[in-house]
This record gives structure tokens, C-alpha cells and sequence, in this order.
């Protein structure tokens, strides 16, 4: 008999929901239901999802329901960003000049979840092709609020519990301030550890798949489906983490809950027993926000996106447009010299995690900004997806509107497991301010 | 009145066609008949094209015949390889999977060509999914020899005067290899400076987009083109160029006419001015093709066929079905340790030169080998793919069955004009063993 009798399985994280399934208590046909009564019941305010077919879903999970056990996500449903191909479904990438474009093949990301026995639930909305241009989606603790983006649709969907999971795509910080402004857990990996083919590319040379979920064991299980690896048992530290605060470059730019959630943390991580050191970078940081949007990201867009400027123009926002031209206006020495600094701060960076296990660094300026049409400042995370090092948001405080406001942390190039084990034992000690997502059954 | 009577039009190089047309000498619409005469009396034998369709490449001819100067390429007919997307015909991969595929979007070197006035003359024909699955292609020098690949069929074309230019992509050596073995230009520029939006992902932390042509002017001229530059002279030599001549781990595998063509050309250029000078590089070179072709190469491989593999496996070939096997038998660690060993080595070149403006090295074991059945050794080509550096090949020899052997000239990485300005000088000093190609009007 079920302990839990009265809580929806759409409620429950991605380990529960497959535990359940391989005991034989529930099957994945139901939680498919109880995430489709969840969206139909609120997709109508929230809008997280674009492409989104019931009889699919549930074909699928009938699929499965017949099947022996395929992977650790067996019966999970879980919800794509719609930049990500699927074959079986439309991908269209936010902008009219993809509606109805029906790929030939998965993304890599999407084979290897549906190998682990995933269930894609459907595509969630994007700001268009991944940049700025917002979608419909609110948040879902305040219909006022922006729920960030540009993965928009995936952290709505997973902080309102209509998905326990959903992937995205972060070339500024498309992963991470949507978590934060939803209160969930928003993981990007190293670059280049999870195969892109198949995503839309923003700025390829710091485009990076990640995950959104409502716990940090959720994120580790998708970790191990993502990578092709086999699931093992998490990495535990030996002993309290080494943590280096560096408050950035933008620290003045932060709101009063940004500042007093580092700053609390850093101060109750260090009763907790952490080694927690404020630390400053060298200068070759300072303005790396700039560079990763401006030298790279408009750069790289702008050469993206040739083919649509050149046919198709008048299908793109005002945004894109902007986006684009601003990115024309970039030369090629120019982008250079930006690669060249992230090269050099890279290598810079290695030295410091000689020293910490893990930074700890501001996530966002603060709660989600009201209004709908536009999804924020990346800046903050831009740094890290630019340097190409692991991070995560942990859902660990509230704001003045009581919004959701995370703290970020940062690990070494490759070392994501050692910034798991930290993430959780930073979690141990702070833990959420409330439950994670919205209140849930609401 | 045209001094040049009697040459027809496609055994033009792009800068003469595009300065032809220009000049009001000739029409792209003749130039692409040019071609056609030659694709109709010779790829019944050479089968270069996969895709080619006359009517739309005289369409897109009489477009521009009737439109003002677009750019660099007005009315230059161009080979695409068969992995590179069009909007406007179809993207197969050489893989019965692709079958009739039609991408909705050009790739983005494909728009930034047409922004130039570019003719998309056709698709050319590609190993299965830029691997080792060779198509028909044959070596235009002599029918019963591989044209190397995976750019099989642009090279081909290219050498064969089908057209004056073709763009390939590289992540072993499928640029170069076929180059040499054509006796034509190729080039892969710095990785990361020519947007792969639109190309199909062989292994996306090395592959590269670049070109073949049958001059050294008109690989400078698309590199203009592709990098959406405004053409400008190209860089000169201040004086002869300092050449470290490394003969890599992989001598003892060359065959004479490799050799030969090193130490002659070594040779020839130390007695024409340049500081000529033998090198080696640390141990972290040794067997680095190795480390590319195998935890690089293999692994991302197998992540980016993941769909492929899980869903059509029956329609892939032995030889990609093999090359995904050893991918998947590439732990994450072995992957993760390659990268690290390609950064060590990276950072490593860059001290290199500080000496040298370009270093000299093998670029094949020799002659293009017998037999259409593979497309040769990519080792050579390999290891200066995955270091991410600019790279060329030059017509400048042949072998003991008089086919072609280029030789290979590195650069530094971002510093692909000073590459250019050393090949000018080599060719200067060196030149053809006849003219680049193969013999005209044949």
C-alpha cells in the first residue's frame, strides 16, 4: 500500500516515480495520466508546453508498460525544450519559420533518454530559437512574472509539477535563471560532455545541454542517461567542502535577496563545518559577462542565423533582429580576442580548484522581474557557461515577493560528480525554504 | 576578346569566372553550362555528384545573370558536400537514412556563399555520414584508385574541372587526405571560426568546414566569403618564412613518395630563402592521430548516432556500425583524458610558434591507395584536426604511378593569413609537377 495514497504521482521526482514502477506499485501508464490531468488542469495559465499530444504520450507508456525494464528512467516522462529534435514530434525552435518542422532523427540527448525507458512527454516552450524573444509562459509562482528563459517552458513545467524533468539549452543563461526564477534545480554540465547533435545551435562554441528537476538525485540520473554511463552510487565527499565566494564583478547590480542569499549561505555553510573562503579572481574576469555575450554570443549568432537573416526575415522578432545585427557589427578580431580571453581565464580557473571543491557565486540579480516580455538578466550565469565549467542552481531561497531566488554553485572543467557532492551537501545544510516547485496540488 | 579562347569555362578558377563575369566577358549562366558539359560527359565515370540537379542550377545562373554584383562569388559555381544542409535540394549523408531529406534551412556557409553570389551547383558524394563508408567515387588520375575521402566527391569534382571550388568538412583528415590524392588545394581553417550550423555532426569538438579548389587565390576568396569578410589583399611575407619541418611519429608509416616529397620540398625551400629547420615535439605528440581518431573520433561518434543506432541500425553500414562499437567501448574517462592530453597539446603548438611561421609535415603515407572499397589512412590528417589548427595541402608532387601527393603546411591556431601567405610563398618556390588537377579537356 502506497504511504504517500494521497499525493499525485506527477508530483513525485523522476527516482520515485521509476522506483515505483520497477516494484510493480504503480505503472507508467498512470503517471502519464496524473501529468496530463496536472497539465490540463493548469497548461491553460501556465503555457509551458508547445507540442504536447496526449495520445502519444500514453503510447508510449502503454509501450513501456509491456516492456521489460529499459534503463533508470524507465516509465519517467519528461518534458524537451523545443530546440531539441524529436522525430516524433514537431520541433519548432520558437519562430514561425519552423512551424511543423518534423526532424528525421532524435536529437542524441532524446535517443539516449528514450534508451533509459524515458517517456518524452511533449516540447516545451523557448524564446525563439534560444535567444531573447520570450514565449507565453508565466511563472508559475506568479502569473505577473517572467518564469525566465530562454528554457522557459521546461523550468514552468517542472516547478508546476506537470514533468518531473525537462531538458535545456544554455548558451547565456538559459538553464540556470530559469530554475532560479521557478525554485528548482537547474544543472549545466561541462561543455562539450553531452553530445549536442540535434539542438539548435545558438553559439556552438559555448552551447550547452542540461536539466531541470525538482531534486538533486533527479539531476544525478539524468546525469548518468545523459552521458551513456551505467547509474552508480553518488560521489560522497570525505569531508565538509573547501568553498570559495566570489561575489563577481556584477555584485553591485545585485538586489538585496541576491546578496543576502550568498551572503547566508556562505555564512551558514561555514557554521556547518565548509572551509569558506571569499576570494577574488584576476582581472582577466572582470567584464567576462560582456565577452561571453557580446564577442561570442552575437558573433556566433549572427553566423547561425545567415540563412534566416538573408530568406526569411520577416519571420524573425524584432529582438532577433537586433540580436543579429549586433553581431555583424562584431569583427572577426574582435570574436578572436574573446575566445582568446576565455582561453586564458580557462586556464586561470583550473588553478583556483587546487584550492576550493566548489564556488559559490550569485545566480541572478534577483526574484523573476515582472512583466512577460522579457526573461531577465543572463549575465550572471553567462560567465560560467562561457568558461565552460559545471554549475547548478540550488532552489534555496525566496525574495520580498516570496519568488524563488537560488544560489549558484561552480565546479572544475570535468569534475561535475565532485559539484554533485557538494550540491548536496550544501543542500543537507540550507535545504529549501519551502517545498521545491510551486505549492503543489494547488 | 577573350585570350583564352579556347578553355571552357569550368577549367576557370573562381577568381577568373567571378573577374569574367564581372568584366561582362561571360554570363553565369554559360560558366554553368560549362559545368554541366563536363558533369554530363565525365560523372557517368568519376561520380562526384550525388545531388545535381541542371534545371535549378541554370535557375539560380539566370537569378544572378539578371541581379547586380551580390559579391566576391557572383556567378562562381560551388560543390557542396552531401552532409552540408540546402533548403533547396535534398541532404542525404551518403546515408540511406537521409534518403530524399530536405533540411528547411541552408547551413550557414551555404547562405554566407549564396550572400556572395554563389552557384549551389550541386551535392557532392560522401562517405556515410562523413565516416569511412566510402560512395562510388572514383580518383579522376586514375578510375581504379580511391579519391580519398570523406569529401569524396568534392574533391573530385574539383580536380576533375567539374567546378572551380567545393566545400567539405574534416574531423579525421576528409578534407586534406582527398585533396592530396586529387592533386588539388584543401584547406580546414582554425575549428571554431567557420559556423558548422547546418553540417552534420561527425564529432563536434573537432569538426571543421572547409575548402578545395584547384588555387591558393580561390581558397582565400571563400575563406573571405566564409568568414563574411569583405575581400581585401591578401597578407604578404615580410621576408622568407621561418618553416620547422616535423616528421611526426608517423614517418616510419610514409611510403618513399611521401618521404621524397618532404625532404624535397624541405629542401627546395631552404635554398630559396627560407630558415628551414628540422623540430620535434614532445612525447604528448606521440601517437596523438591515436587519441583523435579513437577517444575523440570513436566516442562522440557513437553519442552523436545514438538515434541512428537505437532506431535504423539495419540500414547503416558495416564499417559505421563497427566505428559506433568502438565509440561506445570508450569509457567517459578515456574520453575526458583525450580532451585534457588535446589541451596540453594545444597550449604545447602555441610556444612552437613563437619560432616558426608554419611547420612543414607529411600530409598522407603516399599515392592514393588501389581499391574503391576505403578511402585511405586519415592519421596524418588527423592530429592536426583535433590540435584545431589551420592546415592546407599543396599539388606540389607525385608519386611512382604518377598520381598526386601534396604536401601538408601547418599553421597557428587564429593565424590562418600568415598560413596563406607562407603557401603563397611555397607555391611560388615550389609549384605544380603540372597543372592542379587533372590533365583539362581530357
Amino acid at each position: 500500500m502506497d504511504a504517500k495514497v494521497d499525493r499525485p504521482l506527477n508530483e513525485l521526482d523522476a527516482t520515485e516515480i521509476a522506483g515505483k514502477i520497477a516494484a510493480g506499485e504503480t505503472t507508467c501508464e498512470a503517471v502519464v495520466r496524473d501529468c496530463i490531468a496536472r497539465i490540463d488542469a493548469r497548461d491553460g495559465v501556465v503555457k509551458a508546453w508547445v507540442n504536447f499530444d496526449h495520445n502519444l504520450a500514453l503510447e508510449q507508456a502503454r509501450v513501456l508498460d509491456r516492456a521489460a525494464t529499459r534503463g533508470p528512467l524507465h516509465g519517467v516522462p519528461v518534458g524537451l525544450k523545443d530546440t531539441i529534435d524529436t522525430f516524433d514530434m514537431p520541433t519548432e525552435m520558437g519562430s514561425l519559420i519552423y512551424r511543423g518542422y518534423r526532424p528525421r532523427s532524435d536529437a542524441s540527448c532524446v535517443a539516449l533518454l528514450r534508451r533509459a525507458g524515458a517517456i518524452i512527454l511533449g516540447k516545451t516552450a523557448t524564446c525563439e530559437f534560444a535567444g531573447s524573444a520570450p514565449p507565453l509562459t508565466i511563472n508559475p509562482h506568479n502569473a505577473a512574472h517572467t518564469p525566465g528563459g530562454s528554457s522557459s517552458g521546461s523550468a514552468a513545467a517542472v516547478a508546476d509539477c506537470m514533468v518531473p524533468a525537462a531538458l535545456g539549452t544554455q548558451t547565456g543563461g538559459s538553464i540556470l535563471r530559469p530554475s532560479s526564477f521557478c525554485g528548482i534545480f537547474g544543472y549545466k554540465p561541462t561543455f562539450n560532455t553531452i553530445n549536442t547533435m540535434g539542438t539548435w545551435p545558438a553559439a556552438a562554441s559555448i552551447d550547452t545541454i542540461g536539466w531541470l528537476a525538482r531534486s538533486i538525485d533527479d539531476i544525478e540520473v539524468l546525469t548518468t542517461v545523459l552521458r551513456g554511463q551505467v547509474p552508480q552510487r553518488p560521489r560522497e565527499l570525505d569531508s565538509a567542502p573547501r568553498i570559495g565566494v566570489w561575489r563577481t564583478d556584477l555584485w553591485d547590480t545585485a538586489q538585496p535577496e541576491t546578496k543576502a542569499a550568498v551572503e547566508e549561505a556562505a555564512n551558514r555553510l561555514g557554521k556547518a563545518g565548509a572551509a569558506v573562503r571569499d576570494i577574488d579572481l584576476p582581472g582577466a574576469f572582470t567584464g567576462l559577462h560582456v565577452v561571453a555575450r557580446a564577442a561570442i554570443g552575437f558573433y556566433e549568432r549572427a553566423a547561425c542565423m545567415a540563412f534566416a537573416w538573408d530568406q526569411k526575415r520577416e519571420m524573425l522578432s524584432p529582438q532577433m533582429c537586433r540580436y543579429i545585427e549586433n553581431g555583424q557589427k562584431i569583427s572577426r578580431n574582435e570574436y578572436i580576442a574573446g575566445l582568446r580571453r576565455l582561453d586564458e581565464c580557462r586556464a586561470l580557473l583550473a588553478n583556483v580548484f587546487d584550492t576550493f571543491d566548489v564556488l559559490l557565486v550569485p545566480c541572478v540579480p534577483g526574484e523573476a522581474p515582472k512583466g512577460l516580455g522579457a526573461t531577465g538578466d543572463p549575465s550572471m550565469q553567462a560567465i560560467w557557461t562561457a568558461l565552460h565549467t559545471p554549475t547548478m542552481t540550488l532552489p534555496t531561497h525566496r525574495g520580498p515577493n516570496n519568488l524563488p531566488v537560488g544560489i549558484q554553485l561552480v565546479g572544475q572543467r570535468y569534475d561535475d560528480d565532485r559539484l554533485f557532492a557538494c550540491a548536496r551537501w550544501v543542500w543537507q545544510k540550507i535545504g529549501a525554504p519551502e517545498l521545491v516547485g510551486v505549492a503543489r496540488s494547488q
